[in-house]
């Protein structure tokens, strides 16, 4: 049986952890002139740096301080292994869209989120070069740097922007290419967090990706806190631990892009 | 015979057109949340706003005030009918990227361009929001926010992530997927003020839209004096009054393009 975490409790947590992010925010744009060390992962297009690995260290690292017992998941892997979703969960992304940051400087995000027995429970999506940063829960709202997040309209896809995934597009993955012709124009940006706070101020009506549980974990509390569907994209629940094709939308493009997916 | 502007009077006429960028930016930053009146041109994606025609008037008036003579091209139409380069000719795009600016409020651009004789000698593009102006011209060299541009690398293609048109990628115009696949990504922004300013700034290793004059007359000038290539989709000059595909990129970037454009 699952146990609500206290508000104030939670209160004191959203502190702790902004303040975690203002220091690695300082941290990454102090080293981002330098030259990087960068290398390849499963791909070319898969990348990881120096920045990523000392920023989830530094990350990890507040989180055990902080929370000894915790579990922490993190993209590169100096976290736990997680099998459960039992317990306190913390997942870290310490660069999302590092191809952005490695090619631009700009358009990658730092997230970290809080699950307590699979139940998401503090969301934070930071864009670090804009400075913006979206936060909160189901139990404290959603803000966007510290005011309370405009309510997000719920625009069908004929009526809005809708972000996508490059390769997706590309391999027409899912009817990807139906689902852009029936929006009012896809835009790429690169990276999840940027799509998800573009998402959440309502600037794209969704978000498709092939997604890790670091790429969605914030953006789902958050985007369920404010009334928009995150799920596979199927239609199925997104499980805190899934890798798979993830459709985040408002309600009404949820429904007109599933129309889309499940076509012959 | 193409007379030369002074440097002197170009130092002066640089200062007076920043002037009427502030001023035109906070005329529609005043009016950025009210209702808008949104019009649909050539198709349920080509839109004009009050906003849009108001702040060309704006502009248009600053240009006669400032030089009764000259010559206006306005996208809403509110300049000059142009039929000829000859002398001198200003080149206004008030809202570039309008489908962002109605859905987003953001990721939009003003533009201005001043041609003599169908030569670029000034050229002026303002993220809005982002509050990032690139300006300069041949003479003066290329600023961004006032500060000499930094020296843009001669990335080739698949080394880069290169900004696209939806709707090119979609319709798989002039191979644009094989492009997209052979680059280390594709982005797409929704604004050629935007796209232009990331490739100024080496954030893409280039950009590919259809695009009319005032989408590419302030950017062909900027792009030529730092050293990018900006002509027709095969490769052609791209004259100051065209409409057609531009490709705007690198050097080598250019050169992996065309290659791909010509294939069977």
């Amino acid at each position: 049986m699952r146990r609500d975490m206290e508000v104030s409790e939670l209160e004191q947590i959203d502190k702790v952890v902004k303040g975690w992010l203002r220091e690695s925010r300082d941290n990454v744009l102090r080293k981002i002139d330098t030259r990087l060390t960068v290398n390849t992962k499963t791909s070319r297009r898969d990348l990881v740096t120096n920045i990523d690995k000392e920023n989830e260290k530094f990350l990890v690292a507040k989180i055990r301080e902080f929370e000894p017992e915790a579990k922490i998941l993190g993209e590169e892997g100096f976290g736990d292994k997680i099998e459960s979703t039992k317990g306190r969960v913390w997942i870290v992304d310490p660069i999302d869209g590092t191809m952005n940051f490695v090619k631009q400087r700009n358009h990658f995000a730092i997230m970290i989120a809080l699950y307590q027995d699979g139940q998401g429970e503090l969301g934070y999506v930071l864009d670090v070069i804009g400075n913006r940063l979206l936060s909160g829960g189901p139990q404290l709202g959603v803000f966007d740097n510290g005011v309370a997040l405009a309510p997000v309209e719920d625009t069908p896809l004929a009526n809005g922007l809708i972000g996508l995934s490059g390769p997706m597009v590309l391999n027409n993955d899912f009817n990807m290419v139906d689902i852009a012709e029936k929006s009012l124009g896809m835009r790429i940006y690169g990276s999840a967090g940027i799509d998800i706070i573009s998402v959440l101020r309502g600037e794209l009506v969704g978000y498709i990706s092939y997604l890790k549980p670091w790429d969605f974990g914030a953006g789902k509390i958050l985007a369920e806190t404010v009334g928009l569907k995150m799920t596979t994209i199927d239609g199925q629940p997104l499980g805190m631990l899934s890798s798979t094709a993830v459709l985040l939308a408002t309600r009404n493009a949820h429904r007109d892009i599933l129309t889309i997916v499940n076509k012959d």
